[in-house]
């Protein structure tokens, strides 16, 4: 039965992280494996009252079918926002509702890529980009990421190729934590700047800093080139798979024929829901408060992995985000690391899925946003251990 | 720049649909163009009623990620309801939930279509499936049905090209309102049955049922060739964007891999929301609802008919549904005929886009579900004039 499936699914892995979630619902692990915000900071009382009151406000137009370009009402909030944080004005044509930041990548891949069209990402990368692009069979042009952001020469190398598209997630990175520095942004933009490729900006972390400051945007650096995409997962709640494209006009229509392929429009029920909910809430004040959560369980983090792991191991230090990209010394392989984590009750996500070859690395990803100091701190423990018996 | 595009989504026009409905925001055009439900029958006051405590059941989980497959409790109310009514018990492994049954089009594509394979498909055919496959590339072989089902012979000999799919919609066909008899669907089986061929069933409209008895499913007929697509669209509201795929074991994992890649999972929040409201309320009542209501406005457009078309113009009687097709005499054009019911104040959609090469054709839909029988009976009889216009 093999034969009936098409190419291009052939290679895609179902995500490994969904599958460790499953492990994870046993409660006498500690998890540093998912990817997934923290669910005591949701707004469920908000979200309560509003759900209470949309059909008494939007009637029964948010059951019907809706417009495949996304509610005008949600999308204006979206533009102001972006006019208060970066200064720009983008104008709601150039603002396309997607369900879910996912299908953001899903629409890009579908409308932009041909088979074998080259396709810069960063690595290590986002492993929902790339099992969405995967599936148009790009040619991957991996470009390596660390602290001092994306690798400028390596990118000018595989612009080469002409590139029509390059991946990046510049605000603490998924898996990495990593931020592109403004010098970083700047050199990326001038390498760019002029050819016909365009730059993805994702970008769901943006806004959960906690240390630091903001980065300017691609948008500002190189606006003919950048699409930028967004979310209210990271900073409302992912329940409602509710996301957005902002894409130059050029490309507008060809999205929204995309979308209409795809699932024809995002609910306008729950597009209705999010907007009533930022009218009545102060979503400046709520996402300050995810900040000190997590910074809070990024710095009990920092200080167990000071006191537990071999000081052989290395990481970053994100000044955002949920995220923390560490490295076992030498070939030491996170994979074999996990075996023996297991069994010490923690888990974590080893680095090789988030690499396009999926090599077995030294590397992992280590989620702090969905655990209290205290237990932070019992799972670094745990792994500092499991680190020590590896490295023997 | 238009070269950034990819291949597959260069001959994918908008949905005409679509765009015409934007006309139809005009109160003073009466439109037989829309493909929607009636909104009037939403069961908003229920729906209500559940939105305000779906929180205090679920909790928080509805609001943070959740599984690909989808809610088993849903999954569960949705095999029960086939078993009630088709007598196949099917185990939820077989259910995956999708963003609406537009994105379970999708989903068979980008899974299943390698660019040429070949693809089966009802003609006049359903638009969103024509735009969803469009976009993998497959060969369409278009075969012709009519009010005796799908034409046998040319199946036959559209079989010898060994389709990966054939696309139908048996029960009241968009746009046609056409209902495969209980002979034709034996005849379709006995062609596919023992062959690699999968057949996707469609049914969107099939509780819709006003006249007439139900005819046997194609999963009863063909077990391990169909795969059955199902929606809450028409029966609760589009506005949720629910909807799912019943599908052999077989092909369910690449279906979830490519759920994952298209937007991770369908949201929970919907998901428990309509769960709750198939438990506090009884569907079956709410469908006969439904049922009377179309029933009654389908009997006004056909008396309309009678009273204001020229006897040539000949159209399908749908036992249920939400459109009927009609056919102008010899090769008079429905585009033609818009351009004149356009300034009689009356829209529909011509049946050109149905048709895999959109030739001009003398056929059109109707639309009968959302407009009360004085104003279906006022439309008719202004289409009725604008058609003796045309004939002259």
């Amino acid at each position: 039965m093999d034969s009936i499936f098409a190419d291009r699914i052939a290679d895609v892995p179902r995500s490994f992280i969904r599958e460790i979630l499953k492990v994870a619902l046993d409660h006498t692990y500690i998890s540093f494996a998912g990817g997934l915000p923290n669910r005591d900071l949701f707004p469920i009382v908000e979200l309560q009252k509003v759900a209470a009151k949309v059909f008494d406000i939007f009637g029964r137009d948010v059951l019907q079918y809706s417009s495949s370009e996304g509610f005008p009402g949600l999308k204006e909030i979206i533009a102001r926002r972006y006019f208060q944080k970066i200064g720009v004005k983008i104008p709601i044509e150039q603002i396309l509702i997607t369900t879910g930041s996912q299908q953001g990548l899903d629409l890009l891949g579908k409308s932009l890529l041909n088979d074998g069209d080259p396709l810069v990402i960063e690595e290590p990368g986002y492993l929902g980009a790339i099992q969405a692009f995967s599936l148009y069979k790009p040619e991957f042009l991996p470009v390596p990421v660390d602290d001092s952001g994306m690798d400028v020469k390596r990118l000018k190398q595989a612009m080469r190729k002409k590139p029509k598209l390059i991946y990046t997630v510049p605000n603490f990175s998924n898996p990495s934590g990593i931020t592109y520095p403004e010098e970083n942004r700047y050199a990326v933009a001038g390498v760019i700047e002029g050819t016909g490729t365009l730059l993805i900006e994702d970008d769901p972390y943006g806004e959960i800093r906690f240390a630091g400051s903001p980065q300017p945007s691609f948008l500002t650096l190189l606006p003919r080139n950048t699409i930028l995409l967004g979310t209210f997962s990271k900073i409302i709640a992912p329940g409602f798979r509710l996301g957005w494209i902002v894409a130059p006009e050029a490309i507008m229509d060809k999205l929204i024929v995309a979308k209409q392929a795809s699932d024809l429009n995002t609910t306008y029920y729950l597009q209705a829901l999010i907007y009533q909910y930022l009218q009545d809430n102060d979503i400046e004040a709520h996402i300050r408060l995810i900040r000190e959560c997590y910074g809070r369980q990024l710095r009990a983090m920092l200080e167990g992995i000071k006191e537990y792991f071999p000081p052989t191991v290395t990481h970053t230090h994100p000044e955002g985000g949920m995220f923390i990209w560490a490295a076992l010394p030498g070939d030491a392989s996170t994979r074999k690391l996990l075996d023996i984590a297991v069994k010490d009750k923690v888990i974590f996500v080893p680095g090789d899925p988030f690499y396009i070859n999926r090599r077995e690395t030294n590397t992992m990803r280590l989620n702090f946003s969905c655990m209290d100091e205290a237990m932070t701190k019992t799972g670094i423990e745990r792994l500092g251990k499991a680190i020590k018996t590896l490295l023997g």
